[in-house]
């Protein structure tokens, strides 16, 4: 059961939790889809296998399966994971599926943006993306989740993340884009975002990692920690097109606070080396019209900070690179209390996010536990 | 999450409980396909929303629904109702779905029976069926239930009916026809109705309703309406061809005792008239070869014995038939403490069954609860 709202939720007193505050589990969509995932999907379900068995020794995970890969997907998961037909176009529930916020009461509802496909008609990644704009509401209905839906506002899950205090934190690259809103001011933005989210203040980075796809999400380039601590991607790579991208988001939130006032403590993690798609590699993807090809020598918007948190640990991607480590102790610093889970996830990479960004937390409901 | 078990109900210590005892919820599947449904369903459709709407007043009903009809599923269907998406080949969770099983600690698992669309290339009503025997599984994932797969043994929920307390109804006609399990004698489906539903007796009732494409399946003929009581479709027109089975499965049950070694206590429901498919309603449906047409002047298999039994209400089929008010009255009386919700329901007989072949419980867990 879900009901359509019609408010918002700053109105009816809810927010966004921090992605760190106890979840009541994760959804993931299985990916099949041959003109983004090589060899048909194959090598990217492995993956994305590991990532939900992973999760899952942690809090329950739930697995949306396009029909004809239900068999499969069972097959390669965990008994303990659970598995859900849901229609979709490609397998990034980050961005197409719900956004939860909750109340004081514990009550949690959905929040279901409308999902263009990074940019729709003018620098969309594929067409149509009909199947992925119903995932959030299909989320909300399996969650007997009542729903706010933003008809006409387009966003997507890793455009944006907040410290469940108030602040969010965005990047222009992303937000300000021609394909999203571009009838809308900078201001008519932030007014959806606080009454959606129940956010005071959104921070404004203003570009994402290099050759984002995405148009520069926030969740590659940097995270809350907790309130107050954020991770940062960084180079120390002049010549890298990172560098300039990375210094300005790290003189940006240095002189920034957030909505509670605090001064930001910022942990600079260092990405791995460019990471750029192999001739065999591109050879696995069918090439299609309409779809972002996926071409030999193409650099990858590789980053550990597209890690996911989640009850008792971080899944963390990482890429047979000699930064793997030092990401992995920073992180282990910057979570004393969780188990670091690192993910061998150039697959995931290789089509288009990371882990957090096929992953989606579902808040747990605090007063009704 | 759901394991499959590799045992059987009755080792396990598992029993099928009573329709009439408590229900955690309610499984329905949408109606689509224009060569079983007039119109392409849009009627059935209609009734079938009624059907799901009225029982969710007295318990949770979950709607499962092929992708292309969701958001017209729920546009149909009050907010209470939970829509999911689950591919099907078509709407009867009865014989396809889960038979769900509990134990004395109010454990839960599900019965996954192999689904052959009725008779499989023997005499099944179409072809393929693959979507509609993944159904139980998909079930079974939703409610989290371990599940026992009977492959190659073929079964359908609307083929049984039990007290809960040992006893189980069948018709031979169904059970012992060609397109079933037609390498296996009486007494080894006897059996393996006794592993997998944890009954300890079988009545075998020699046919059911005339002319029910089902092969007769024992939830149009009869049903118990708690332990030692049953009700029994019924004519007092010798000439009509149901007079002979209805009189036959009366003697059969007569002297029959159940599992307790109780005698039956028999009430006679009468069936309303013969029911006739139009013309009109005859060229509403697409003739496709594999399906079973629907022809002008057929006679359909109504029964009100194909009533459904939840948590404080009796959903009961009606036919705009003299013979309703008898039936409903009946029922009141057999049913004291629950409310008889008299629904409609010819447009769900013109698909071939009716409220009971539509619905599928899933008993409520009582020591978990």
């Amino acid at each position: 059961m879900s009901k359509l709202i019609e408010s918002t939720p700053k109105k009816d007193g809810f927010r966004m939790p921090g992605e760190f505050e106890p979840h009541a589990g994760t959804y993931i969509i299985w990916p099949e889809r041959p003109d983004n995932w090589r060899l048909g999907g194959k090598p990217a379900q492995k993956v994305f296998a590991e990532v939900a068995n992973t999760i899952a020794k942690y809090e329950p995970v739930t697995v949306c399966v396009n029909k004809n890969q239900y068999c499969n997907a069972k097959q390669h998961l965990n008994p303990e994971v659970r598995v859900v037909e849901m229609s979709n176009d490609d397998s990034w529930i980050r961005d197409c599926g719900a956004t939860f916020v909750v109340n004081k009461d514990g009550l949690m509802r959905g929040v279901d943006w409308t999902f263009n496909a990074w940019g729709g008609l003018v620098d969309g990644l594929y067409f149509p993306w009909d199947q992925d704009d119903l995932v959030a509401r299909k989320m909300c209905e399996l969650e007997n989740a009542d729903r706010y839906r933003t008809e006409g506002f387009i966003l997507e899950g890793g455009s944006i993340h907040t410290d469940g205090e108030g602040t969010l934190m965005v990047t222009e690259e992303c937000l300000l884009s021609e394909g999203r809103n571009a009838d809308m001011t900078k201001k008519q933005i932030e007014k959806k975002l606080c009454d959606y989210l129940g956010v005071k203040k959104v921070l404004w980075i203003k570009e994402g990692i290099y050759n984002d796809e995405t148009n520069g999400h926030v969740d590659n380039m940097c995270n809350f920690v907790r309130p107050g601590v954020v991770a940062l991607a960084w180079t120390e790579d002049k010549k890298d097109p990172q560098y300039k991208r990375s210094m300005e988001a790290y003189k940006y939130l240095s002189k920034e606070t957030d909505a509670k006032g605090r001064k930001l403590e910022i942990h600079k993690i260092l990405t791995p080396s460019p990471v750029l798609i192999t001739k065999e590699e591109s050879l696995g993807v069918d090439a299609v019209e309409g779809t972002l090809p996926r071409q030999e020598g193409d650099r990858l918007a590789a980053s550990y900070v597209n890690y996911y948190t989640g009850n008792g640990f971080v899944a963390v991607p990482v890429f047979d690179d000699p930064h793997d480590k030092l990401a992995i102790e920073e992180l282990q610093k910057l979570y004393p209390d969780r188990v670091i889970e690192p993910i061998y996830a150039r697959e995931i990479l290789l089509g288009g996010g990371n882990i957090h960004c096929i992953t989606q937390q579902v808040p747990k409901n605090i007063n009704n536990e």
